[in-house]
């Protein structure tokens, strides 16, 4: 579908605000997950620099029902910025301002287009960070983190990005403004729109600053990494660290296959089985790291390798770290098909493993499986040649097989990447038609011209 | 207003579920924060056994336009389950059965009427509990907690009841049963309908069952409490010891007047000073400890005493945990006319205690302040001669001053007890027009014909 969308052309953006060439556009067509389909391109740009311009863009399209699209980093993984049928990309990168450090509240406001690791950098010298994001920091920002509720390998102590959100200026579909959440800590007043926009994936409104809580660096930190012989001992390992309330900060898993792949990229020589790598934090890490010692023994690790030193540690865990890239450069003929986050009580956490790797016997494909154990967050990969259309599609339906089980098991779908315009049927699957009804019916209150992003997280009301 | 609820006589209902007898209605007129006003009992109250009860009293009363009250256990502060024109009042003590405890999984499945400290017993023999409960889970139940997003004494550590909450079963207006959250800790698949229904004090639905997940207790617990000269002392060892990050699981202040009250009513023998009182979880306390007294000497603390033998602990928290009874039976004369719970950013916790201070100077009146300091929360109450209307009036005056100074230093006007039908204005000021439309918005989507507790949170639309 095309829009026309030369009406932008009247509004007050200077002139490099707004772009109709192809080649802006295209730029837009696609994320990390996926590649680029020139016929998803929006039909017209805009970098807006400031609030009043996400107003003025938003309004104008509101009124003439053309679709619009937020893009922040472009680094999701479900196509939730790449519109499904046109209108206009608002390119989020230019609203990168941390706008204020409130050292003595523990708060920072920020823009969405500010990068997460940057964020962290600039708060750095008042011994203050956001200890939630994913890893993908280095290029992420933090308005695509709150689209999607973005959690990461320190999650399992420190919760979602959604944990440190404490206030957001949005701006609705009719380009109102308004403010959600609180500056203090907790509130019970009225309904919580704070959570209700954060993971809404730029379906309900676009976010133009955040106000964020703040922790303070913790004074000792040890890491390191432990392998086990087989998944079931790690996996069971991992069931007790956390039964136990161990006080992790990370605590992650990466199957043979993906040990193999990080060794093959990183030049690491993992032994081709199970490792778990581990994060304590705190005033008294050692008696976290003895009780952590004992669970991992008792399921036979071996090797347990732990160092408070932070260039130790960044060896130790560089496997785990650069798993993306190793994916991505294990075999040049393949490609990322599809990124699994699924997501299961902790209690499930060694069936959804061990079914991964039946379903990967099953359909005769390899499937790498890696993850954030410590909250029952599998990832697993599907690398497919982009010329073997049978091959890629038995990937989508083993994929779909373990999505399938995890929602059996009482989890979902994705853990932290979000729905996207590719995993509408498995969100009916999960939570039912009655709670996508409703889901429905708060779009529609709050979206009653249905032009935010369009075809993302619910099915399009005329589909 | 007044209702026919005749209608209700024809569903499946036993009779002893059933009564439209003054004496069942007048017990329905009043929470623990207001006196009974029989103007405002309902018509009719059930006592609904089961999902299917509250499904058919919802479709029914819906079809008719007929409001609908659920009401707990009674120990709320905002009239927020007392009806404000009649209706149906839906008594969900019945509904009290623990269904099922997965200790594996760290969860366990909760009808609503369950009391907070029984379904911690319950949960004792696995070494599992909810961290988050308020200080009255002696008689609160988890339906309760969740329509207002309660929190208390260990919230500072463990956060509040929604990150508790899982997953809801929750009846729609229409009578519609549906599922919000996930059984996965962690969940980016749609929109975060869990949270939305949390902390909505029944104007969106009515709570069913509940997932909750599940804390190991802690290895070691340590508590104690510290004596200061001044208000300003007291505060800044607060937000030093959170602006340090000092793992504490409590952290909770009374002023010198709330401490004399409490030494009136426990006998116990606080100087008239302010007090803090802590408690620390984990598995090397000593060292948080250790931080903590460094912070607390900082600011001149003295008789900081502490131990890790639980009834020494009991005893040096008396006056803490008695601040309600001590509230209550301080003066014969004297009612509670106003209870608050003001939030704000830790770094202006010391400025809304002071000022607190000035406005009992300004206004003539003794407001003992007290509360969850850890979080920026400042309970303080308002005692008056109920029948003496002037006295009560400026009561109110003080308190809206207080609440204002609050919002205005970017917090908030309740941070646990909810709006209610008594704060509704205060909402208003607070986040503004365009949220409270927003929240309107999706009332009215989920709740199209207003049947649902009206008249609390929001304004009734015909107002």
């Amino acid at each position: 579908m095309t829009y026309d969308c030369g009406f932008l052309a009247e509004l007050p953006l200077s002139a490099d605000q707004l772009s109709f060439a192809s080649t802006a556009r295209e730029e837009f067509a696609a994320d990390f997950g996926t590649t680029a389909d020139a016929e998803r391109a929006p039909d017209a740009v805009v970098w807006p620099e400031r609030t009043e311009d996400v107003s003025a863009v938003l309004a104008a399209a509101d009124e003439r029902g053309v679709p619009v699209t937020p893009y922040a980093a472009g680094t999701g993984m479900q196509r939730a910025a790449v519109p499904v049928g046109g209108g206009i990309t608002l390119a989020m990168a230019r609203m990168d301002e941390v706008r204020e450090i409130r050292p003595a509240d523990m708060q920072v406001d920020v823009e969405p287009g500010v990068i997460g690791d940057e964020l962290n950098g600039a708060l750095e010298s008042e011994g203050l960070y956001v200890p939630s994001f994913p890893q993908s920091a280095a290029f992420s920002t933090i308005g695509g983190m709150i689209a999607t509720d973005a959690s990461g390998t320190k999650t399992v102590k420190y919760g979602e990005v959604a944990d440190w959100v404490l206030e957001l200026e949005v701006v609705r579909a009719d380009g109102s403004i308004i403010e959600v959440g609180s500056k203090a800590r907790k509130t019970s007043a009225g309904y919580n729109l704070k959570e209700l926009f954060v993971g809404s994936e730029g379906t309900l409104g676009v976010v133009t600053r955040a106000t964020l809580d703040l922790a303070t660096r913790p004074p000792q930190t040890v890491g390191g990494r432990a392998v086990f012989s087989t998944l079931g001992d790690a996996a069971g390992a991992i069931t007790d660290v956390v039964r136990a309330g161990i006080d992790v900060a990370t605590l992650e898993l990466i199957d043979p296959l993906t040990a193999e792949m990080a060794n093959a990229y990183t030049g690491s020589d993992l032994p081709a089985t199970p490792t778990v790598f581990f994060e304590i934090h705190g005033r008294a890490v050692d008696a976290e790291l003895d009780a952590l010692r004992a669970r991992f023994e008792a399921h036979d690790a071996a090797r347990i390798a732990s160092t408070a030193d932070d260039e130790e540690m960044a060896e130790l865990w560089r496997a785990r770290r650069e798993i993306g890239h190793a994916l991505t450069e294990w075999d040049p003929d393949r490609e990322l098909e599809v990124v699994g986050d699924v997501t299961v009580p902790i209690g499930s956490y060694p069936t959804i493993i061990a079914f991964i790797g039946e379903i990967a016997d099953e359909y005769g494909l390899p499937i790498p499986a890696f993850g954030h154990a410590g909250d029952g967050n599998a990832h697993y990969a599907l690398l497919c040649d982009p010329g073997d259309a049978e091959e890629r599609e038995r990937a989508h339906e083993a994929s779909d097989r373990i999505i399938r089980k995890a929602i059996d098991l009482g989890g979902t779908c994705t853990g932290e990447h979000g729905i996207g315009a590719d995993k509408r049927s498995h969100l009916r699957a999960e939570v039912g038609d009655g709670t996508v009804e409703t889901m429905r019916a708060i779009k529609d209150a709050l979206d009653p011209n249905g032009i935010l992003n369009p075809g993302t997280v619910l099915d399009e009301v005329d589909q």
